[in-house]
């Protein structure tokens, strides 16, 4: 999408035609910084310390990995070894091995001085085939906005809900949750999006503010606490967030929080709706609550928060009670019954078993692996 | 409660006699300070400026405001003058206006040169009140944990989740929603407190977290996303949230956040139970949702968070894409149907018209004001 009218990609090629070039999340949302990665190792750091975040641009981000390593040395030992230490980044991400596994698989059957280029060939096809399922989730997501706006008549803009940051900064391009905003926007349909600023790391305030701030989207930052008193109060038509993890039967694994978002969407009668590309599916998970393990990370995020002072300068601050000890838990599972919709790149299914067996008929048995 | 092993209020008079000391809770949880208040002004600005927070705290320092104003100054004029400029501090804060009017109801009446030492009187009788109610709050909660760690046979602690601030630091001692914590944990009772954060003003993280830590209650910080995910994994026995207003018919104005709350508790089956002095049922509300007006505060309070550095500096963060728009609303409403009783001094009422009423028989007409 846009930074202030130029398009960007969150990864790409450098003009060298070989070296790496990705926006530095860490360094958002007061710096806009180009970090230009020339190594496996400059791919596992960037991934492991969070410059690049979001399942598909990880995934994304680790084929390139693999393409510096093959310009290095195409031998299977280093296509091997490449492998490994960029699937040991971050151990729970799918698209992570989907995309090293997709790598490999290509490359390993080629002689050696024909992978270096194939590697280039292929990660390129990952970063396009991303952008291309974003693009029609946000088609698909787009038919419910302009629904809503049909009925606003006009009156009042679209009001949109929306958790972390599922948007082009996740992705290649587009984003999952925000394409069907994106696309809305560039449309013309007056719409605005209410960004929960998503404790603790405050991906929505940081990352989501920031790229819809970039690209001209009306938008104001609430705390994770508002969205239940603005759906009390008709403030809300439609909540649109992204997810790590789907099941057979619906149930959705994302952020902290959007369990309680759905909720109240829910109880306020506020369609809830989750944007996913197809390969998010797991099907060989059906129940949600009982099966996804949730990953806790270290309770630093809880007490500490890190932003920029009056004079520029960042700075970490501590804010609980010293000595209080903290737990962190990342996501939660918001049971299928509580969803309104799945948006994927097919379309759009219902959150249940049928629903998505219908999208997917080639799925015949939930247990049959669709990637 | 206990600040390491000493007894503390969160108002006295000073050593002097007339003059009023406060926790600065602005300075907490990294500097214990005891801020002294000696004109109505002050008292005023501590009240804005929430050095002192919590509903029935407001109430009591408001009542030394009209003190500290009839010592300068014992006229109609100032005691009208003192009333105006003090209820205008927090025009939510419905304790505020009960002991406005309880002091000025007073005072009018006597002779000028009789105001001051009655209005000390009469703030003093407020503050003991205060504590009496909070102590019957905790007994009548204290029976709740009781009976869960009667079920859990010492096989675990009691888990109990509780949201913002409603401890004693917001009242003059023992707390609301805490009193019976801190009882229960006085009287050997296993227990372990959820602390929500409570963004924007982190007052659990902050408040909460410090004076159960202080006292020696075993608690954990959690940001307000996490609740939910907790109540769906059997990890909270009981909720327990203070408020600022509840309605004739059980609804209950709280802290932005608690309707979230609410709705994982009933979701799961996790008794809901809100702490509250008599006086903040208002009588002559009915319907919350439609009738209770919601402050909104500075959005740099949601953009900016200010802590301790490493280096033991106060400094203050955005934490927010520059540019964004925020919006900061500070309470909402929990509709009855949510809660599962309300713990007040006279004992446990539904959260119902009938619940109330017959818990307080001399409200014949929800019209009809009880102070």
């Amino acid at each position: 999408m846009k930074v202030d009218g130029v398009h960007y990609r969150s990864i790409r090629l450098a003009a060298d035609g070989w070296s790496v070039e990705v926006i530095d999340q860490t360094k958002l949302p007061h710096d806009f910084v180009i970090a230009r990665l020339t190594t496996p190792d400059e791919i596992a750091v960037a991934i492991r310390t969070m410059q690049v975040r979001g399942a598909p641009l990880i995934g994304a981000t680790a084929a390139y990995g693999v393409c510096l390593a093959m310009r290095e040395d195409p031998s299977d030992r280093v296509l091997d070894h490449a492998y490994e230490m960029l699937l040991a980044t971050r151990p729970t991400a799918v698209n992570l091995r989907w995309a090293l596994d997709d790598m490999r698989g290509a490359l390993r059957p080629l002689a050696p001085r024909e992978r270096a280029a194939a590697a280039y060939r292929r990660a390129a096809r990952i970063c396009d085939d991303d952008v291309a399922i974003n693009r029609a989730i946000g088609d698909n997501g787009l038919k419910l906005i302009r629904d809503l706006a049909a009925r606003a008549k006009g009156d009042r803009p679209v009001n949109i809900l929306t958790h972390c940051n599922a948007g082009w900064l996740a992705t290649v391009d587009w984003g999952t949750a925000l394409a069907p905003i994106y696309l809305a926007h560039d449309a013309g349909i007056p719409l605005h999006v209410w960004v929960d600023e998503t404790r603790p790391r405050n991906q929505g305030a940081a990352l989501t503010a920031w790229e819809l701030g970039r690209h001209g989207v009306p938008h104001t930052v609430i705390v994770d606490n508002v969205g239940g008193h603005l759906m009390q109060h008709g403030m809300v038509d439609l909540c649109i967030v992204g997810t790590d993890r789907v099941t057979a039967a619906g149930d959705v694994c994302n952020k902290i929080g959007t369990y309680l978002k759905a909720l109240a969407a829910h109880d306020n009668r506020v369609p809830f709706y989750v944007a996913l590309p197809s390969p998010t599916i797991d099907w060989t998970v059906a129940d949600g609550l009982r099966e996804i393990p949730i990953e806790q990370r270290e309770s630093a995020e809880v007490t500490r928060v890190t932003g920029r002072t009056a004079s520029g300068e960042t700075a970490t601050v501590e804010i609980a009670a010293p000595g209080s000890p903290a737990a962190n838990y990342a996501f939660d599972v918001t049971p299928a019954r509580l969803i309104t919709g799945l948006i994927t790149d097919r379309g759009i299914a219902a959150a249940s078993r049928e629903g998505l067996r219908r999208l997917y008929p080639e799925q015949v048995s939930p247990r049959r692996s669709v990637v």
